[in-house]
């Protein structure tokens, strides 16, 4: 039984339960970021275009800044604050990409940022980090639990928590990637057929899935997660969220989160025409193909699509297909 | 005593003698390379900028068709041929970037090329060379001249010879890397202050520098080339070409040209504000630089210049500073 919802109860819905964003939540976030992301490339992969007859392209999001797509889902988020929230702070928990796409983001608006990371982060992303501006709070790995502890910030100092993946805001802003993606494919007087992306939490598969349903509804989505960590391919199978047994031990660090939220749970089961399980071995041989082709430096997980495309995970076609290389932090 | 040339006498001088080439060359070139060159990015250095208080950018031309800014040069030269002239193909002889950008170019006109290449050459960019349709001659390095080989080459088969800088058409291809930082330093309102570029026979400093005079006229070009090769330097201190004692063994192998030519001397003398000569431990620091602040794959020639600005090439100022990271193939 359809259910008609009025604008204003849907924005309250926000606030307590978490509702995918429409049409006009992307185009609100494409304006927001406008100058102020980095409008990456979609650059021409010349040697795959010829192994595979057809135009192939990467969308370079390793040029994002902070070095990966974090920075769009973040900066919609905290564009969507209120000035006062602004005001009392952000947090975040994350050792990687979330972090520094954060940092960047709340340094943008002249707002404070606490991101709970944990003690033994690489020197490098902990600078990163820090380099933004932002407070870098750390937690003991093994004694320690980073959301009880970033909770506690939140509550303490009334900041709002940035959610990595589980918020309409965030995965609007990650939609950007999807919506420019259908905009310079079409500017070249080419049809998108498919886009190929990673998938951790799933924010950025979600807000790529909801781009094309706007823009290039016939496109296909694959995703790629690491093997032995194929929470979604499974979730997808079962019809229900299912999560990962390991929680680490993967050099597709970028991707190794337990499960996928209801939210993303519930945008992609419908909208991913097929997943890869990418082994490890296959990522790190697609960050060398990425810079040996592209010039473009990659982490492993943010090369599992382009792994996942190597290994023929899109079907035989004609149209354009854009290979997203998430993150270059590694 | 100034002399006017019609342009009749200026094209018929260009088969002859060579002369720079002037505002009209460059926007020429810049049409013919719009849709076929990549319009690489001008790419934020957020790291840089903080460090030095003004915008950094940097020029990824590694981002460029074959991984180098010698695609540019190559295709309007190949531009310029008659319709005869292409159809008995073209030769050149290079171990390198130039050869891959006749290549590319060539196969772009559907017009043969045949490179000249040593035996020895590494097997990628041999592989690269052959993937664009392109025709390998190897040469023994030490017994053999390759510019005997082309030469000879080019007198049996009517092919015309793409020089790798000391042309009028190549030069102005490569100024187009000028004009699009110009172009897109203005459209972020900003003031162009300085560029740095690497500099090997001298053809995209030139070219550059042409592009500067037309676009910007006050911002100043520097150079950079590897210690120990440093006849561009020595040139301008000499006000005559001198050529480098050593023709090898420097990991900036893409920058070891034996010297300028009178028409890159020409164009350069006046018109460049000052040479770094940069250690290959500089170089090889600026590759990993680049790798982790920017995600791009340079070659140590390639990131010559960005090692000149970490060492401080650039004097104080407010201005934009735009870094040419000019090849990413090693």
């Amino acid at each position: 039984m359809p259910v008609t919802v009025s604008d204003a109860e849907r924005m309250v819905d926000w606030k307590t339960r978490k509702v995918a964003p429409g049409p006009s939540d992307l185009a609100a976030a494409a304006r927001r970021l406008r100058g102020v992301a980095v409008r990456t490339p979609l650059a021409p992969a010349a040697s795959l275009s010829r192994e595979m007859g057809r135009p192939v392209f990467v969308k370079a999001e390793v040029l994002q800044r902070t070095g990966s797509f974090k920075f769009r889902g973040a900066y919609n988020r905290i564009a969507a604050l209120t000035d006062e929230e602004r005001a009392r702070g952000v947090v975040a928990f994350s050792s990687g990409n979330h972090a520094q796409g954060v940092a960047a983001a709340a340094a943008q608006f002249g707002c404070s940022a606490a991101i709970v990371m944990p003690s033994d982060a690489p020197i490098g992303k902990i600078a990163g980090t820090r380099s933004f501006g932002a407070e870098v709070v750390f937690y003991d790995r093994e004694h320690e639990s980073r959301e009880t502890i970033a909770a506690e910030l939140a509550e303490t100092r009334g900041a709002v928590l940035i959610p990595s993946f589980d918020d309409p805001h965030v995965i609007a802003g990650q939609a950007t990637v999807g919506l420019e993606i259908a905009e310079d494919v079409a500017a070249r007087g080419l049809v998108l057929d498919a886009v190929v992306t990673p998938v951790g939490g799933g924010g950025l598969a979600s807000g790529i899935a909801l781009a094309l349903e706007v823009a290039v509804p016939a496109a296909r989505l694959y995703g790629a997660e690491p093997e032995g960590f194929d929470d979604a391919a499974r979730s997808f199978t079962a019809g229900r969220i299912v999560g990962n047994t390991r929680k680490s031990g993967s050099v597709q660090d970028a991707l190794l989160t337990p499960e996928l939220s209801d939210l993303t749970f519930g945008i992609l089961k419908s909208r991913i025409s097929g997943m890869g399980q990418v082994p490890d071995g296959a990522a790190e041989a697609a960050v060398r193909y990425a810079a040996r082709e592209f010039k473009l430096v990659a982490e492993p997980g943010g090369a599992a699509g382009l792994a996942a495309v190597l290994a023929g995970i899109v079907p035989e076609g004609a149209g354009a297909v854009a290979i997203v290389l998430s993150g270059g932090n590694s």
